[in-house]
């Protein structure tokens, strides 16, 4: 599982942050602690807390089982499930190595929303036992956020949990296209582009970058916008359309929907004419002479990390009007907090069994409104603004609501 | 699973609590949150916490896999464990039932021990299952408490665990055990009595009663104490002996090391003539007669919850000179929360792999000696100090590295 050439190569792309990083983890042992939030400090209390007390609350429960939303942390707490197959971009290190990372997807869900998050990673990578395990740890939970688990397994886990009660959401497909796709929204603002005449061009056609182009296709289907002109995937063997018989079925079942005149060819044979550039692939493949090829006023979303499809520097050298990317250090940054915390906040506060569609639309939609003016350098709003969160989640609760996928 | 007429009947055993209880659980939604031991305050909070720093860290634990006890929340993070077919006097109510009780018990681990704790309620009583994915969830927590298993299956399920690198301790067993042992050392010391010559009687031979039996004889196995003359165990159908053929696998071995005298018969029987009683089993099985012809100066644990085997003022009248049970509204409360944050500090803070007899017996004494000068109505300190997890774990840490189950 553990590859060490391939951390050695990794080492190389070392960030300045690496070495405070790791005295900081070091100095906490962890990012997160629990908290009571009662008092324990007389007989009384904990008789209340726990013993006696507390066998009336359980019976409660086994009475009236929807109670457990009501009388537990089950309320508002969401599990951040990963297998340590897909680390950020570091690749399968394992479970271990993967909870640094869902510490702080639990720490950013409790300060961006308020939600009480705890980290699960798993021990298995074997997708029949992910799902039995996850089934079988649901009851504390009130949702479930999956997390860098490779492409395809994490489509299959993903779907097959669909049926537990409460909202399970693969974060990096969907958190990804949520923002991704506010940031199309306000940079179409920007250029004055209409959607139903753009032409949009992913390079990767993984997790994420399906998963952002059924979200944009879902603003045609649910009225919010016209359907765009076309959406073009490619991966590493070029266009993906329905001639190519190398493709597996997630990427078959996208084709379906996409690449509507049947092209062929490279990513370059696919931007040219080109609206929208979205990279979720590999470093530098795009060139300043591809950007050329596009359309007036391309968009250009270079989200490789740590190394974009294209430095921004460049594609706006080659006339790019909007560039965003997926780092902290360059304007526009595509960054999922802005989507994750809000997006459970709204199905936890909504009593959501799912999160929809028309939930995502909502969050993306919502996530966009929040820049009242954009202009080229700031189509999303900033990471740490502390209320997105909560007016994702508004705008989210609604929507479940008005979709009818609520408990009550 | 849930058996509706057990409910209506334990609802008429409703305490002063329940309603009260009911209401503090509904209006907090739970007793437990998470908090971020990080600030995010700024971009350079965000790169430490998160990406891209944490990316390094989690490649020094795919180097080391060590340093996941020294970079993560598993250095003090012990998941509590149940699949709710136990829970505390209710019975088999099942795991979201089982929430509120596994939600207590973590706050207690945060209050008198300062362990982060979090529940993990099973929808599955199957063992396998159980095994199985306690061992894939492992990864996250230094530590795992079982808690509210039925016997025989939390026998298997902490046997089979006890590989795992980490503590495993089911609290029901382990920890009634070293509360009660360490009451019995200073009832002992009260009544001026010599284990040597003391013949203890268990009503119940149940997981606890078993655990406490075998602690026990760990306190002569180990040299701290001589043996005690005699252990009786009886279940429903007497005194527990080798000529039984109706034996469970657990009570077989048992019988090998007590009663050595074969005996047969009733717990009235075994308990005439015996210095200590320890009930673990059914509300008012104890009459004053049978603690009339207990030897002079007897000692009576009556910890059937919530109604003892004999209630206190009767087993004074009846001669006995100290007293104990379950109840916090009577004195000498025999309560597992005095034994079970400390030994999971000193088990964390030691890094133990397991927690052994040695563990255990250094836990009894030292919870024992906190009282200096015990009396009748006062042989364990109060359940509300909160320097006793804090005491225990140290002895607890000690015995661990001395005996030599640590990691270092």
């Amino acid at each position: 599982m553990l590859h060490v050439s391939r951390i050695v190569r990794l080492s190389a792309l070392a960030t300045d942050y690496d070495k405070e990083s790791v005295e900081l983890h070091a100095q906490l042992h962890g990012k997160l602690g629990v908290r009571s939030k009662v008092s324990l400090a007389s007989k009384h209390d904990l008789s209340l807390a726990y013993t006696p007390g507390v066998g009336q609350v359980c019976v409660e429960i086994a009475r009236a089982p929807e109670r457990v939303f009501d009388l537990t942390i089950k309320h508002n707490t969401v599990a951040v499930v990963s297998d340590g197959s897909a680390i950020l971009g570091l690749g399968n290190l394992g479970a271990e190595a993967a909870i640094p990372v869902m510490e702080g997807k639990a720490v950013l869900f409790k300060e961006f929303a308020g939600v009480d998050a705890f980290p699960i990673c798993l021990a298995t990578q074997d997708v029949d036992e992910i799902v039995a395990i996850v089934r079988a740890i649901a009851p504390v939970f009130g949702g479930i956020n999956l997390e860098d688990i490779s492409a395809p397994r994490c489509f299959e886990v993903e779907a097959r949990l669909q049926d537990l009660g409460i909202p399970v959401f693969h974060d990096d497909q969907h958190g990804t296209a949520i923002v991704t796709v506010a940031a199309l929204l306000n940079a179409l603002k920007v250029t004055r582009k209409n959607l139903a005449e753009c032409t949009i061009v992913f390079s990767g056609s993984g997790a994420s970058a399906i998963a952002a182009a059924k979200l944009i296709q879902s603003f045609g289907k649910l009225g919010h916008m016209p359907e765009a002109a076309d959406i073009l995937l490619c991966d590493s063997k070029g266009i993906v359309g329905r001639a190519r018989t190398d493709l597996n079925p997630y990427k078959r079942e996208i084709a379906e929907t996409t690449n509507r005149r049947g092209m062929k060819g490279s990513l370059a044979d696919a931007l040219r004419g080109a609206d929208v550039f979205i990279g979720l692939s590999q470093p530098n493949i795009v060139t300043e002479e591809m950007v050329r090829t596009m359309n007036p006023q391309p968009i250009v979303f270079a989200m490789a990390n740590p190394v974009p499809e294209i430095m921004p520097h460049l594609a706006r050298a080659a006339g790019a009007v909007v560039v965003a990317t997926g780092r902290s250090d360059f304007p526009n940054q595509i960054n999922n907090v802005l989507a994750f915390p809000g997006v459970f906040r709204g199905a936890l506060d909504a009593g959501a069994r799912v999160i929809n569609e028309e939930m995502k639309v909502a969050a993306a939609q919502t996530l966009a409104s929040i820049v009242i003016e954009p202009v080229p350098e700031r189509i999303l709003p900033d990471p740490l603004d502390k209320s997105v969160g909560f007016r994702i989640g508004e705008a989210v609760a609604a929507a479940a609501r008005q979709s009818g996928v609520c408990r009550n």
